[in-house]
């Protein structure tokens, strides 16, 4: 039951996060098609930020799903997790508005870092009420992917002030990383709907 | 309980969105009835697209009620139609903005456009979940709504470089297409309370 | 289910409906106190709006408590509410702005009129599934606040014009009245608990 | 399940809240690190506020576990509570944008004295309803950190008109004080699992 309540304010947060980035798009003045063209940059980096969230509610999701018991540590891992999160809108929109540029750029890489390592403590939150030989853990694995991303953030923070672009390359390939089903995920899925449901 | 989340977020999210539009009628600096006036366009732009959101909640509702499982494909068909509806807000206030000018009407015209595809895939997924004697495949039907939807959509966007009220026309009877109960929806009401509860 | 859902819906979109309602309320510039007056009229009328919006998720959640289907025709009956519901907000900045005005306080009460109608034809669709022997029947009974709100908001509409202070009297009573347990409370309040949990 | 829904609109009130509060901070105009500065002020009062709100659910959640039933006096009791949560982000932004000027360091203080006092009223209405022996009254116990609140809220307030740092300063040991586990809930975690789940 209290993991009901936490999965519904996730839900809701999370939920919250995701549609008022595209409130940073403001409507714009003209009525002709160019008019959109100013647009054009918040746009990608709202689809960047959309992909991104999509990505945490899913994990977030798969993870609680594994967990039976939630403590008053992980209830605070979740909030802290939801504040790194919260900031999205606001690192999406300086980056949209002003075209990936440098500074807005590794800002965004440093909200990215900040909410992996809120997700990892949220994670090791759970695992240390769920007991080394739990479910949650075995599904967790080495864990590669939750290991690497936090190091190309890192990367791509440092390559924004030689490269934006390079940086937003590096954002695109950990998002790809996620979305990319991996043979875990793919055993599930042959053992027939055993993440289903 | 994955689809129960799955339905809570979705509710989240439309919930939402269906509630920002209507940020986008700014409050008039006068204080007379004649200030209202400016509002009138973004006013009727915002009932067009509640109907609309309004017609995505009730038939997403519907279609998940029949499903029974949830695919890791399906959670991703369903952000990716929470993607473009979450652009109605967008695409509602440019178009009531500029009095439902050309390029706004055809851009509302593309963001109802790719929300229809994105329904079709999802709908697809939850199908290949639930296998082909399914009650959902049953239920969906020959599907001539899902169908001739976006060949309208396809029409207005193209009509509205040359009338967008023609345009608006279209959209218009497409929400009224929905807004009437088919048969089947009859049918299922005459069984009385198979939909209901 | 179908229920749980829609309950679940109307929450969500009720609870932001209440919470944007205090975004019209803008940061004042200046750091002194006195910055804070011209705030004060959209303060008051975001109480009075929160009042309301409360009483009808109150009354919502009361009504739904009691019923045990919904009809498709529910479902639509239900958004065409939260539609007027979500024009609270719009109404709400606009008579706090212009600090209770003629016109202004008109279109409040025009919103409350509709949102009144609104539910009353929710409350039909529901007693119709449920049949006249039903308990939502017997709770609703005779529902004289139902049929004297409408008769009152009207009355407040015309007076808005010669007084719109006397028009906020009237918004402020019709409130009060439903504050206010009236005798069906107090006798469900003293059969203890039937209300509750 | 009118408790049910209590919890679910509350989640959906504060994670809107919790949310929305983030808004405040507008993107701002230059592309440079050094932009990012006058937003400094926002930054650090929306982390107060954020650690705020989240004791508040954090509270409310575990409060609400323990009840059994909830009285229509709650439900107003509860909203109650909501309303001056609702004005979290109105009191942080003022805060934040005037660099914790002494005005806005007291008016925050006020919302969140009358949020204490929401929640002690919210509380007082559910023991009532549960009885003198339940296990929410023994949950609760002599609340002392319940009572020490609003005393140092009231200090802060006096505090902020001669040093609003140090008002500042007595805002965080409160939240730090609700942060800080005590012996009661030490307690529940030794007993391994009674909070969880």
């Amino acid at each position: 039951m209290s993991k009901g309540r936490l999965e519904a304010f996730s839900d809701g947060v999370i939920a919250i996060i995701i549609t008022i980035m595209v409130l940073e798009m403001k409507v714009p003045q003209g009525e002709s098609l160019s008019a959109l063209r100013p647009v054009l940059g918040l746009f990608l980096s709202y689809v960047l930020s959309f992909v991104y969230v999509g990505i945490y509610w899913n994990n977030h999701h798969h993870m609680l799903h594994a967990a039976h018991r939630v403590s008053g540590l992980s209830l605070w891992a979740n909030l802290h997790l939801l504040f790194w999160l919260s900031l999205f809108p606001f690192a999406t929109g300086w980056m949209g508005e002003n075209h990936f540029a440098s500074a807005p750029s590794a800002l965004y890489g440093i909200v990215l870092l900040m909410a992996a390592i809120a997700y990892w403590i949220l994670q090791q939150t759970l695992i240390a009420s769920e007991g080394p030989g739990s479910v949650l853990k075995k599904a967790v694995g080495r864990d590669w992917k939750g290991k690497l991303s936090p190091v190309l953030y890192l990367a791509a923070i440092l390559t924004s002030f030689w490269s934006s672009l390079a940086a937003q390359g590096i954002y695109a390939v950990v998002a790809l990383l996620w979305l990319v089903p991996d043979r875990r995920i793919e055993h599930a899925l042959k053992a027939n709907g055993s993440l289903a449901e």
